[in-house]
């Protein structure tokens, strides 16, 4: 399969809050060095990405957000001078104003809903490298490729049009979406099954119909983001019922991940999509560190076996993923099903 | 004066996120200790507060709040059983879904809006101690004192009904402003002249119009809580007018703050109030390492002046002030001017 990377994307090595400590994230360069590594050896066809559109960009996220995390980490440098990650320490939470102050580190809040990553000096570079790749693989199907596959990182599903979070700054699978729609497709469909809930995803396209988002995910009341991804989120406006949600229970196993799969796979056939995104976490993995499903890696061929009888044009965009030594093996089972 | 104070509040001890780094508090056990110390030196008459009334409190906090916060500590030992400081890592930040998740650290982050303060083992039991100094200080008032004062630690004014942040988890202020209505008093005002904007104590009595919040402090566009504090939050409903804010620009000098304080005071006394809480922040002072303002240790025996000239019956409740080796000097300052 032709796949899509780049290697500045080890230009992002941040910090996370988590478990009340201030640790390398487990979003690491290491995960898409292995993910690379196991593709080449299995003999996939790699190509590095072309420019990013910004037009583009802009049909996804907000200019104010572009202009703010594109300068975010030179304003961070000029107010604290040293090498501190610029991270936010409070939030628009429930009940209080969603205005936009001038302060940076109140921007940073405004502009995120997570402390789980951070903006370093090359956090822009990634994820513009990021997003390239993923409008790359759109391209290459857009040109008539089957399949196409992302090694997108950062990964994109939780960034929303104007908030970063989740280790997501721009939304890869949303602008290889758009990308599609732009070359003249009229409705796509993206299935993410990432174990977390595509929160920015989901956002994005709330109140579009040109877009039918799927999310199968870890119940959000147990699991990150906590604050979307239940089954009652079903779209607003133009988009109501093009939003569908299968939280799914802690621990599930294959059997009821695979049913999910299969009720996504027939809502997707029935709204007459003409191109698939597929945000791929392999963070449901039985030994994700993140994660609690059960799945192995010979359970991603067959899902992915189950994707690919949809015949639809397919952008397999990256998302999480911490098992880092397996991450490998389980892309490569994936992507498998597509050859 | 009589003097409520706790040796308890030094049981709270904890980290903030702030700069990218995870750091001891500024707000730290040695700044009420310095109060205390300046305080007995000067001769004022300390008190040890009686049992918090927790229906009392739940007057202010929800009961829901309140069970979080008292178990809080016991679940994050049992979940990671090691002494990081229980921290959330997610927000329910603008347009994410205010539902309360099931998950331990998810509720922690629907209950806080900021990371500048971390739950550890005795944090409940050191709020406590804080809320019951203050409700002390307003029965002391109550049995006929014309003042008392507080020296609550931690603070309250960020906390609203369920939230904690800016170093806050239980609103001392507006605790024992209800204490007061309780005891017959159909309307007290809380005039709050900390630095930042007492968003807890805003939010709290939104919509109620017998208690009239007055806030003077730090424009949020430029400085935290960031997201409430603005000058167009007057209240709603029935509270609609009873709250008052008036942001001043970073860099604020004594004349400016003195306006804004006699501004504050005419509304007071126009609104028929029978009792007031000075919300007492230091962290106005000039060489506040969290604030910009200019004020002077002698300026704040001139302001006291001012409100005591409104010779309502008053509970003083210490907010922030982190120029910790002034802050003694600074609360004496101030209280000098009630004797």
């Amino acid at each position: 399969m032709r796949v899509f990377a780049s290697n500045n994307h080890g230009l992002h090595t941040a910090l996370e809050l988590s478990r009340g400590k201030l640790q390398l994230s487990a979003e690491s360069p290491r995960r898409a060095e292995i993910i690379a590594n196991t593709l080449l050896n299995a003999g996939h066809d790699f190509h590095t990405p072309g420019d990013l559109d910004v037009a583009l960009v802009c049909k996804i996220h907000t200019p104010e957000y572009i202009n703010f995390l594109s300068s975010a980490w030179t304003r961070w440098q000029k107010k604290y001078g040293d090498d501190t990650p610029a991270m936010a320490f409070a939030w628009p939470s429930r009940n209080l104003a969603p205005k936009r102050p001038d302060d940076l580190v109140g921007q940073i809040g405004y502009h995120s809903f997570a402390a789980d990553c951070s903006i370093v000096a090359d956090t822009w570079q990634a994820a513009i490298e990021a997003a390239a790749t993923a409008q790359s693989a759109a391209d290459h199907v857009i040109s008539g490729a089957t399949t196409a596959y992302a090694l997108s990182r950062p990964p994109g599903h939780h960034a929303t049009s104007d908030q970063f979070g989740g280790y997501c700054f721009l939304n890869n699978s949303a602008i290889a979406a758009q990308r599609l729609l732009d070359s003249g497709i009229d409705r796509v469909a993206i299935i993410d099954i990432d174990y977390h809930h595509g929160n920015g995803t989901q956002a994005i396209f709330y109140d579009r119909s040109d877009v039918f988002t799927v999310s199968i995910h870890a119940n959000p009341m147990d699991e990150f983001p906590w604050f979307a991804g239940h089954a009652c989120e079903r779209g607003q406006a133009e988009g109501e019922g093009w939003n569908l949600n299968l939280p799914l229970n802690v621990g599930t196993d294959y059997a009821a991940w695979l049913n999910a799969v299969n009720t996504s796979l027939e809502q997707i056939a029935s709204r007459s999509a003409q191109a698939l995104i597929v945000a791929f976490g392999a963070d449901t993995f039985v030994d994700d560190p993140l994660g609690t499903f059960t799945i192995r890696t010979s359970d991603y061929t067959k899902i992915a076996q189950r994707i690919a009888s949809l015949k639809l044009p397919t952008v397999i965009v990256q998302e999480g993923g911490y098992a880092v030594e397996a991450i490998g093996e389980n892309v490569a089972a994936f992507l498998e099903a597509f050859e």
